[in-house]
C-alpha cells in the first residue's frame, strides 16, 4: 500500500538524448515491403523512425545519451556517483547493462552501476528508486539512461508490430534538489496474466540452446489486440488511482508524457482519458515506440519545449509488457 | 561520495531458499569427465552442487524460494507489496523477470514488480534499493528473491569454470523496522575494466541473430587468472573502506556472508583479508557458485545457524562480473 500523503524529493537536472544515425521513412518501408505508397504511415501513425544498424551498440548508443544530457548543461562527468540502466532489452546475459555502458561514457570508472527493468516503464521505477537513494543519501547525483535498439528484434512477417518500433536513448541526471521538486505519486501494478502479449522469449534461462530455442525466440512477439484490450481496460482506473494519490485532477496536470506504445493508445489517452492536445507529449510521428526509451525521451522534448520546469504537476505514465501499468506526478 | 554517518532502517523478517532436485556429486562427475576418483572435489573444493534440468524454470525456483521464505515465518503472500527479482541472469529478454516469478508466486497480482541487476552482487543493490523506498514510505514489505540457473550456461569444455556451478533461489522479505535494524553503510564500485574477465555475450542486443552469433556466446565465458588477479588486488583495499564507513573493525563483525564465488575467493578472505572461521559463512563445498544467489544464499544459511540475529554487525561482501565489488555492513 502507498501512502498519498508520501513527497519524494528529486530535481532532474539534465536531460539528453541520442538516436541512429540511419533514419526509416515510412514511404521508404512502403517500397521495402511492397505497399502502396502512404501505407505503412497510415498503418502506424509514423512518418518515420530511426533504426541502428546491425553492427551499432546499445551500450555507445546509451553513453551518448549520457554525453548530450552532460554537454547540454555543462556538467563535469566526474561529479555523476551512480550509473542506472533503465532499458527493457540488455546488452547481453551477463554482466548488467550498465557496466556496459559505463565502459562507453565519461563517468568514472569505479561508480556504482545497476539495471532497473520493469520493461517498457523501467524508467519510472528507475526515478523512484533514485528518489529513495538520494533521500537516503546513498549518492549525490544519479544518471538514469535507457537505451533500446527494438529494430534488433522486429518480426518483419508480423505486420502491426514491424511498423511501430524506433531505436533510440535518452538519459537524465537527478539529484536530491532543495526538496520543492520531486516525486507526488507513484504506481506500478504489474498483471503476469498478460505475461505472452508482449513478449521476447529468448535472451535469459527459458529459451537457450539448452532448453531449446528457434529463431523466432529472438523476435518480438506482440498479440496487438488483446494487449491494447487488456491495457485499455485497466488504464481508466489507473489513472483514477495516480490521480487520487496524488491528490489533484487531470486538469491540473500541466504536461503528460505517456509511453509512445502506439497510435492507438496515444488516441486513447486523447479520446477516452481526456488528455488534452496541450498537455499530452506526442513524439510517435517521427520516432515510433522506443521501448524503455520512449518515456525520458518523450520527457527530454517536454523539456525542450517548454512543457517541465515551471509547471505545477507532470505526469509520466505508460503500460508495457509484464502487464504493468505505472505512473507518477512529478513536482518539476 | 557516500555518507559515512548514513543509516538505513532496514529489517529481514524472513528468508528462504530452494534448490532444484537433482544433485550432482563431484565424484559423478569425476566419472562423466572420465577424471580420476576425486579430482572434481580436489580441483574445486566442492562435494555437491544441484543442477535444473533442462526443463526446469527459473521463476518456479525463484517461487519456491519465495514460498519457502512465507512459509517458514507464517506470513501471509497478500501482505507483500512489491517483488524486486536481483537475479544475475534474466529469464528472457522481456517482460522482466520478476513478473514471470510474480506469475508463479502465490503473491498477489497487482503488486509492483522489477528487476534489479548488479551482477552477483545483485542482491546487495536490491537491499540497498529496498531501503531507500521503505524509507521513503513506497512500499510497507517488499521481497527479494535471486535465482540463477548458471548450469544452462556451463561450458563443459572449460575445466575451471564448469566445475564450480551450482543452481539455486534464495528470498528474503524486508520491512522498514523499527529503525534499530538497517544498513549501516553500502559500497558498489564498477570497473568496466574487466568486462571481458566474466560474461555470456548472448541474451541482448550484442550477440543476436541480426547482429551476429554463435553457439559458445550463450555459455560462460570466465578468464579464471585475470579476474582473480583483478578482484583479489582490489578486494582487500575496499573492505578497508567498506569497515571505515562503517566505522567498526573487521573484529567488530560478526558474520561475514561473502559471494561463493570459488574455493580461492573464499581461502583469501581467509588468509589475506583475515576473516576467521567462526566468521565467514562458507556454503560453497555443498552449493558451488549460485551466482546472484549465493549471497542471500549464505545469508539464509547464517540466519539458520543462528549467526544474524542477536549479533551486532554482519556483512555481505562479493566481486561480480562487471567487474564489480559490492559490500554492506548490516546491524540485524
Amino acid at each position: 500500500m502507498l501512502n498519498p500523503t508520501t513527497f519524494v524529493p528529486l530535481k532532474i537536472i539534465a536531460s539528453g538524448i541520442a538516436l541512429p544515425a540511419h533514419k526509416v521513412l515510412s514511404v521508404d518501408l512502403d517500397k521495402q515491403l511492397n505497399k502502396p505508397s502512404g501505407y505503412v504511415e497510415k498503418r502506424s501513425g509514423i512518418r518515420w523512425r530511426y533504426h541502428a544498424s546491425n553492427s551499432d551498440s546499445q551500450a555507445e548508443l546509451a553513453a551518448e545519451a549520457i554525453h548530450d544530457a552532460l554537454i547540454r548543461h555543462h556538467i563535469d562527468p566526474s561529479t555523476v556517483d551512480a550509473l542506472i540502466c533503465a532499458s527493457a532489452i540488455p546488452v547481453q546475459a551477463l554482466p548488467c547493462s550498465a557496466a556496459h555502458i559505463l565502459a562507453h561514457s565519461k563517468l568514472s570508472s569505479g561508480i556504482a552501476c545497476f539495471d532497473i527493468n520493469a520493461s517498457c516503464v523501467s524508467y519510472l521505477s528507475a526515478l523512484q528508486v533514485a528518489g529513495g537513494l538520494l533521500a537516503t543519501h546513498q549518492y549525490q547525483r544519479i544518471a538514469i539512461v535507457s537505451a533500446d535498439i527494438a529494430s534488433r528484434g522486429i518480426d518483419w512477417d508480423h505486420e502491426e508490430s514491424s511498423l511501430i518500433f524506433g531505436d533510440g536513448a535518452a538519459c537524465t541526471l537527478v539529484e536530491r534538489g532543495d526538496g520543492k521538486s520531486g516525486i507526488l505519486a507513484f504506481r506500478l501494478e504489474t498483471y503476469p496474466e498478460g505475461l505472452d502479449l508482449c513478449e521476447i522469449r529468448a535472451g535469459g534461462t527459458r529459451c537457450n540452446p539448452r532448453s531449446g530455442m528457434e529463431p523466432s525466440d529472438f523476435l518480438f512477439h506482440m498479440k496487438g489486440k488483446p494487449l491494447f484490450k487488456m491495457a485499455s481496460a485497466m488504464v481508466e482506473d489507473f489513472m483514477h488511482k495516480i490521480l487520487s494519490q496524488a491528490g489533484v485532477s487531470l486538469t491540473q496536470i500541466d504536461t503528460v508524457v505517456p509511453h509512445q506504445a502506439s497510435h492507438l493508445s496515444l488516441e486513447h489517452m486523447r479520446k477516452r482519458l481526456g488528455v488534452t492536445a496541450e498537455q499530452l507529449v506526442d513524439i510517435y510521428a517521427t520516432r515510433g515506440n522506443q521501448v524503455a526509451a520512449s518515456i525520458p525521451s518523450a520527457l527530454h522534448d517536454a523539456i525542450m519545449t517548454d512543457r517541465f520546469y515551471g509547471k505545477s504537476h507532470v505526469m509520466l505514465v505508460g503500460t508495457a509488457a509484464g502487464l504493468a501499468l505505472s505512473a507518477m506526478v512529478l513536482v518539476p
